[in-house]
C-alpha cells in the first residue's frame, strides 16, 4: 500500500487537486495521499523546494512525493523522477527536484503509455506526474518510468559558503511563526552565530529564549533556524530570505 | 471500498467538515475521503457547480461527491441524490446539483430511517447527506436512498447560446492563475475567439502564448478557457465572470 | 484500523503537520488520518478547545485526537494523554485538553522508550504527540503510554454561571457565517434569551429567522449558538467573544 503526497502551487480548494487525486485513486483506492501543502505562491520554486527538504524524508521509505509549480508547463521542460535516499520524487524538469536529484538517480519521463490519454499539455500534474506517482507507489522502479539522465536543472536555492574561519549562508524563508529556515545544516553551527551582522545567542529551545530576543537555534529539519520567542524573527530582521546567517568557527 | 468526496463553503478547518468527516467514518472506516474545497464563498452556488464540473468525474465510478452549500438549510428545501455517469452526488436541492440532475437520475432523500438521529435541522451536511453519501458508497441503491423526482431544480450556470454563426459564452470564475473558465464546451472551440470584443488568439499550451498576451485555449476541464501567460486574465479584463465569450464559425 | 485526527496552529501547508503525518504513518500506513483544522491563530489555546468541543465525539470510539497548540514546547511543561468518552486525546498540559481531561482519565507522557529519538526540544507534536498518539490507535492502552496524574492544567474556557432565575454565559467565538458559539449548554436554553442586553428570539433553525434579525438557537454541536440569517451575528455584535448570553428561568 503506498504513500503519495502532493505538494502544488494550485491553491487550496483547487480543481486541479481534485483531479489529481482522481487520477491516482482511479490508479488504486488503496493509495494512501497526503497534501504537503497547495498554497504555495504560484511559481514558487525555491519555496517548494525548501518545503520537500523539510517533509519528504519524515514518511516512510517508498513514499512517492508529487511536486507541481510548473510555469513552463506545456513547452519542452521535460518531466521527471528521482529516488533518492529510498524514496521517489516526481515533477517538472525546473529545479523544484534538483536537491532531490543531485543526491539520487534521475530519469526524464519519456515512457508515454503510462501517461493519461489524450495528455492535456497544459496539466501534466493530472496526466503524467499522477499516472507516473501511482505506478512508483504500486511497485514500478524509477526505470520502468523513464529513462536515465545526468543533466536535471539544479536547485534553486543558494547554497552556503565555507571557509576556515565561518560557513556563511542566508536565510531562505519564514514559517508561520515568523521563524527564519536557513541553509545551514546543524553539523556547522557554532555558538558564535550573527544574522544580518547582528550578533545572536544559540539556545536548544524556543523556550530558553528571553521573551522577544533573537536567538538562533538547530530546527526540527536539521538546519540553523532564526526565532524570537514569542514574536516574529522576520518582522524583527525585516526580511524573510536572503539575509545573511554566519556561524563562527570556535 | 468506496470513495467520497466533500465540497463545501464551510471553511477551511470548520468543525463542520470534521463533523460530516466523523459520521462517514463512524458508518466505515474503510471509506476514502477526499477534500474537494471547503472555502467557497459562503452560498456560492455556481461556484460549487462549477468545482463539481471540474472534478467529480476524475474520480473512479462509484464515487459518491457531497455538495453542501446550503443557504436554506432547514427551510423546505429538498435533500437530493443524484446518478449521473456512474457517480453519485448528494446534496440540498438547490441548482448546485442541477446541472448532474440533468444528465442523470434523481432522488428526494424521503428515507429518513438512514439520517442521523435526531437530526439537526441547522446542519443536514451532517445529518442526512453524509449517512445517505456513506449508504451510497456502501453500496446501496439510488432507490434505496429516496425517491425519483422529476423537478429538481435547474443549475444557476449561463447556457451559451448558438447561432449559424457563432457560439456565445460567457466566463464563469478565474482560477488561482486568473485564468477563466467559460461555458463553452471544447467542441464548439474555433480558431477566431473574442473575449469582451476583443479578439484573441486560440493556442494549444500556455507555453505558446507571448507572455502577457490574453490567449484562449482548451482547458484541463474541456471548456474553453481564457488565459494570459504569466500574468492574470482575470485582471487584464477587470472581471472574473460575466464577460461574453464568442467562438465565431469558419 | 485507528483513527488520528490533528488540530494545529502551524498553519495550512505547514511542513510541521506534513512531518507529523510522516510519523504516524511510518508508524502504520493503515492509520486514517483527519485534519481538523491547522489554521488555529498561532497559540490560541481557547479556539483549539472549542473546535475540540464541537468535533472529537462525532469520530468513532476509540479516535486518537492529536492537539498541537503549544507556546510552551521545550519547556517543563508536560504532555499529556486523555481518555473520556471512549477517546483519546493527545497534547501539551496548558488547559488545550483541560476540558476533556475534567471528564476523564489523564496522564503525563513519561514513557520516554515510545517518543522519537533524538527528540527535538522544538517539535513534541512531531517526537512525541504523533508517536504517542499512533500507539493508541494501534491499540496501546493510556496506561501503557504515561503514569496518571490528577492536576492537569484547567481549560482555559469560560464557564457558564447559574443562578434561581438565569443562566449566564458567554459568546466564545464565531464561525464563518459570524455565527456566535456560547458555553451554555442546550438543556439551559430557555426561550427569553438576551445577547448583550438585547433580547433574541429562540428559533429552531436559521431559516425560522427573519433575514437580517438576531436569533438564538441550539447548535449542532449542542450548545446555544446566536445567529443572524444571511448575515453575521458577529459583525451585529461587533464582537465575536466576550458578550455576556442570558437565558432567563421560566
Amino acid at each position: 500500500m503506498g504513500i503519495v503526497t502532493l505538494t502544488t502551487d494550485f491553491g487550496s480548494g483547487s480543481p486541479y487537486v481534485a483531479q489529481m487525486k482522481g487520477v491516482l485513486l482511479s490508479a488504486s483506492r488503496d493509495l494512501v495521499l497526503v497534501d504537503i501543502a497547495h498554497n504555495l505562491p504560484p511559481y514558487a520554486i525555491a519555496d517548494a523546494e525548501l518545503l520537500l527538504r523539510s517533509t519528504a524524508f519524515a514518511f516512510p521509505l517508498g513514499s512517492v512525493h508529487i511536486v507541481v509549480v510548473d510555469p513552463g508547463v506545456g513547452s519542452e521542460r521535460r518531466g521527471i523522477a528521482v529516488e533518492a535516499n529510498g524514496c521517489f520524487f516526481v515533477g517538472p524538469d525546473n529545479g523544484v527536484l534538483g536537491a532531490v536529484a543531485s543526491c539520487g538517480s534521475c530519469v526524464s519521463l519519456d515512457k508515454t503509455f503510462l501517461h493519461r490519454t489524450p495528455s492535456a499539455s497544459t496539466f501534466h500534474g493530472r496526466d503524467i506526474f499522477a499516472p507516473v506517482a501511482a505506478e512508483l507507489a504500486l511497485g514500478l522502479t524509477l526505470l520502468d518510468v523513464g529513462s536515465l539522465i545526468a543533466d536535471p536543472v539544479k536547485s534553486t536555492l543558494p547554497v552556503f559558503a565555507e571557509t576556515d574561519t565561518a560557513v556563511r549562508g542566508l536565510t531562505l524563508g519564514a514559517d508561520r511563526y515568523g521563524n527564519l529556515l536557513t541553509n545551514i545544516p546543524a553539523r556547522f553551527v557554532a555558538a558564535q552565530v550573527s544574522v544580518g551582522g547582528i550578533s545572536v545567542s544559540l539556545v536548544r529551545t524556543y523556550a530558553e529564549a528571553a521573551v522577544g530576543a533573537l536567538v538562533a537555534l538547530v530546527g526540527s529539519d536539521g538546519y540553523l533556524e532564526i526565532a524570537c520567542r514569542e514574536a516574529s524573527a522576520a518582522e524583527r530582521l525585516g526580511a524573510v530570505r536572503g539575509t545573511e546567517v554566519v556561524c563562527h568557527c570556535a
